[in-house]
């Protein structure tokens, strides 16, 4: 087991779904993705909120031993606020708001401890700040990012650079595309391993995920859910299960990452059966175990 | 290896994509299904063609060994023209025009002999004429059903009687969702198992596929493809392979049904690399063997 770290966003999100809402819930990429990865290992926040941010959910990390040393309580601002909405078909929010506040501010600065870590995720934040982060860190062991169509069309010499240095890029397949500019899904693909990561894990929602490495690709389905509840947070979670379940294990051999992938599928079918957390603050160990079985049975056949 | 009849439209396709374009080329449902399904076992193909059916085509199926003895040809008719067009979104065709011709005056008739084969396919026809073959047929032992949105909503009743004495239907997602009148596509698919099938099959295009049968589910990625060159066929394409394979087996036991899938998904694979039958036509069966392995590959993952 090694320290992962996670520089990403902690915010309070208003979600409407067709099948509820909530008002002001915790959220933000790091949030969703330190919570996944606490099932696996020790993970460590790097962050930026307002002084307005509720004790309670600060507690709720600590509880799963989730580092939030790092946690900046920025002073005289507020907390980074997100509000969206989704139809039945979930596979896209509609944003309706969005108050940067605290997050806008976000310098992050790494202790030489964090520094240290071997696992590192870079959450989708301005590349020029995933950037800075990677430079302060004594040469990462695995450091795998995330990003959105924001930041591939809007700095995009700047997502290049960090790209160049990292293991991993976790991407949704529409950003795969645009990111490649390339149609064809298998292509892209493809084309970002030309970009500098030698692995190249693509979301597909419903569709599950699939994996380009060495040359291979290796492809999980989503859990079939008979109701979604809330999408929010399903690919940061994704990306805590793998990056989590890697970190566990210490190591970045071909059957392990395929392992990760599976962990990052199973994390993220629980995250959507509710609002924010809560599905994940009620799940049990045996449960991943479980799910992680019922997904090999899923794909299983014999020659 | 038992016989396999097929009941469904032999026409010429006249189809454009982003790629190329030909021109009343070999097509229809039962000739894709036959020609893929003949890798497999003996196929029998039960349709109606018009007089200026080129005999070079017919040629091209008894070179395959398939059966075209009850291939009626009806005097003084056209043949069965279609033709379409693809963007570069390949999952759906844009009709452009639609000629029935010789298959609006299609009546099955099967043979003593045909009513006698083990394996039936009926293709995407009127269900009323599926419930006719459907009848004629001395209890096969496995009976499976294709259908469309058009008779979805235009012969409901009908569809509902005919599938309530199959064993499997294949459809593709929305035809699913619509039959099963459920936007969710997992309870969409258990509740077709209500209606009579106890395997559904549902077809995803670029997603692959998947299978609920006996409460379980099984998912088969689409092959990683850098071009698709033509979707046309691919459904029917599938359908011939999973057919043909459980035809050569004679079982239907779990295993070899989940291998039947992912025969489905391997010959598909190769029909949308070029226009018509053309990547099939130069086929190596050990092509198929290695596709088969990689499909293997691709999923793989120990605990």
């Amino acid at each position: 087991m090694a320290d992962l770290v996670v520089v990403g966003s902690v915010a309070l999100d208003s979600v409407k779904t067709p099948f509820g809402q909530v008002a002001e819930a915790l959220g933000g990429s790091a949030t969703y993705f330190a919570y996944a990865a606490s099932f696996f290992t020790q993970v460590r926040v790097v962050a930026a909120v307002g002084e307005d941010f509720p004790p309670a959910h600060l507690a709720l990390l600590e509880a799963r031993e989730v580092d939030t040393g790092a946690l900046q309580v920025l002073a005289g601002k507020k907390t980074f606020r997100w509000t969206g909405e989704y139809g039945f078909d979930l596979n896209e929010a509609r944003t309706l708001d969005t108050q940067l506040n605290a997050f806008a501010e976000f310098k992050p600065v790494l202790s030489p401890s964090l520094a240290k870590a071997p696992f590192l995720f870079l959450a989708n934040i301005d590349p020029e700040l995933q950037l800075d982060v990677l430079r302060q860190m004594n040469r990462p062991q695995l450091a795998a990012l995330d990003t959105m169509n924001f930041w591939i069309q809007g700095k995009r010499e700047a997502l290049l650079k960090v790209l160049a240095e990292v293991d991993v890029l976790l991407v949704n397949d529409a950003e795969a595309r645009m990111l490649a500019r390339e149609p064809n899904l298998i292509k892209a693909a493809r084309s970002i391993i030309e970009l500098g990561p030698r692995v190249v894990v693509i979301k597909r929602g419903e569709y599950g995920s699939l994996m380009v490495s060495d040359g291979s690709f290796f492809f999980v389905p989503a859990y079939p859910l008979e109701s979604v509840f809330d999408p929010t947070g399903a690919g940061d979670t994704f990306a805590g299960g793998f990056m989590g379940y890697l970190a566990q294990r210490g190591s970045m051999d071909p059957a392990s990452v395929r392992r990760a992938m599976v962990h990052g599928a199973v994390m993220a079918s629980f995250t959507v059966e509710d609002f924010s957390l809560e599905r994940l603050k009620r799940l049990e160990p045996r449960e991943i175990e479980q799910r992680f079985e019922t997904f090999q049975q899923m794909v299983r056949f014999e020659r």
